[in-house]
């Protein structure tokens, strides 16, 4: 059994879009045993139209929903104890849930998961985790926004943390890894990244097979199962790909609807673009985990359907089912002992 | 009339590409008058085949050629003053040539653009502009690798650069301008970003339509006509951006050859397909300008063919026709007198 705690009001839809996806990933994993939080009046009609759902979960009702713009200082000193976010949060804290989804804003999610999780022992700074489609399948690349900039050490951290998220999720023992650098020239690289390269090569994980620099291309090549970079970098890559894809898509579907031929052709090849729709689809691949807090959470997307949300739920699924972090906690011990430990669990104060 | 250097040595192909590559620019521009730096052997046979060509430029013999993958240091210390690389920049430096093109190695090309040409007084450091294509046409990104970080004025003087440069290149009077930042809530971006904003607007340009920070999507977008980052992200964004465009065209590539439906669909939806291939072409959008130098080095792919550095030498036209160096000169010395210059044209020494 995995239990899940849903904040069913995050995201644009609200329980519109949690509740069915929920139920969809509940079709998938039986073995989930869900608790929702969320406004009653708004989620029970739905929950009635979901029986199977309805029996393998347990509901709170929450008088406070975190608006998708509220700022993470403002969602705290709002929802703190009272929103559905915050108690989807601490459920996991308190152990009556393995791992929390929400849909809901990123910062006041990542604000409150720090107040109510707290850091790792040893871990700095948090990272946001994402699944990337690429050539081969699929990559982590972390951080993708949680905090900007990363010295050596915090590099260090992702790596480990990257490292132990892949063998959860994709379930290889010792992935592939690599630090996004530059590979012009005449700029060999950032200093931090360099140091953190030199970090992981003496570390000398039994559980990361350290590939070296790789460059931005090298992503959606798949050359590395685990991108490790800082936030801002990570956060700008990831959107300059989507809009990359969302470019072509859109040059495609104005070139085949130009001509005759042209949209004779899309429907002859449709299950053709359908497949290749299917493979960038970024449903598929929703699901940010928040990696270096005392348990763990994953941010849907806000904006995504219940196939989405219902995508962020079974990385959750994965991530508890397949111990992820225990497997962090593992690495931290083995191999974070023998470096100095600066600042650690140094908490949110400074962040928010 | 627009005096054009070429590095004809330069390049994965050196000569093949570049002598045919300047025929195709000159019949586009027949007021272009070329100086070609390059091994005498290599060069005349195919310079004999084409007469116009070979009409319209001198030739210069070269013993030396920068290898693609020499360290900057080296090519500087082997190829100063004899390379074919260093004579290109140096007629530039001389003033027997408007702008210089090369498809050699960026590190060693900028190297040598430093020492021969010297930062323009009052830019601190150089920057790569790239030109991206968009849903609405083209925009300009710089940095795109010229150096790693850049503190507020340094992004302020890219802005300045980027926005003469949209002038040159769009013939608009005042193109829009946005800072590359991430927008997710809880890291409310990075302070150099933020403090380089506020110069800008309160600089308030004539030249400059400032618009505001801009995420990674917003560039496929076309949301701004220039789009100002430090060159590690800006690198990154580039990359992960070309990268995608491989990984749907490898997507496209297997769907549409899967099925006999497809590749009949595919067929008949070919003009469509090579519309979005030519959209997409990095060969279109070749060539990175080199800002902030005493004089215009156009920096081609390595591994372009002629059409590809046909494109470069017509950057390179535009921007010796449309005066570019004037307009950051005027905007230079409208909008930099206000502010305080540090460690301006401090050289290369610390780079290379």
């Amino acid at each position: 059994m995995v239990r899940i705690s849903v904040d069913v009001m995050g995201g644009d839809f609200g329980p519109k879009v949690a509740i069915p996806g929920a139920a969809k990933a509940l079709e998938r994993h039986p073995d989930i045993r869900f608790v929702l939080f969320g406004n009653a009046a708004e989620c029970e009609p739905l929950l009635a139209q979901h029986p199977k759902l309805k029996a393998a979960s347990t509901f709170h009702h929450c008088d406070v929903a975190v608006a998708m713009d509220e700022k993470p200082s403002q969602a705290l000193r709002r929802g703190r104890g009272k929103s559905s976010m915050w108690q989807a949060i601490d459920a996991v804290a308190k152990n009556e849930a393995d791992v929390a989804v929400s849909a809901g804003n990123t910062g006041a999610l990542m604000a409150m998961s720090k107040f109510c999780l707290r850091m790792m022992a040893n871990i700095e700074r948090p990272a946001i985790a994402g699944i990337w489609p690429t050539l081969k399948g699929e990559s982590i690349v972390l951080d993708i926004g949680a905090t900007i900039g990363a010295d050596a050490n915090q590099l260090f951290d992702f790596a480990l943390m990257g490292g132990a998220m892949a063998r959860a999720l994709f379930g290889i023992d010792k992935p592939t890894l690599g630090l996004l650098n530059v590979g012009v020239e005449e700029i060999k690289g950032q200093e931090e990244v360099k140091a953190a390269g030199q970090l992981i090569r003496e570390a000398n994980f039994d559980t990361i097979d350290y590939y070296g620099f790789v460059e931005g291309d090298d992503i959606g090549r798949g050359t590395v199962d685990v991108v490790v970079t800082e936030g801002f970098a990570g956060n700008i890559a990831l959107k300059a790909a989507e809009g990359t894809a969302r470019q072509i898509a859109e040059y495609l579907r104005a070139a085949m609807s130009r001509t005759w031929m042209a949209k004779l052709g899309y429907i002859l090849a449709k299950s053709a673009f359908d497949r290749v729709r299917e493979k960038m689809d970024p449903r598929k691949v929703n699901g940010g985990v928040f990696l270096g807090l005392n348990g763990i959470v994953i941010k849907s997307h806000g904006g995504t359907d219940a196939e989405g949300f219902a995508a962020a739920v079974d990385v959750g699924y994965d991530m508890a089912r397949n111990g992820l972090k225990d497997k962090i906690e593992r690495d931290l011990q083995k191999y974070h002992a023998g470096r100095p430990v600066e600042g650690a669990a140094q908490g949110m104060s400074d962040e928010v």
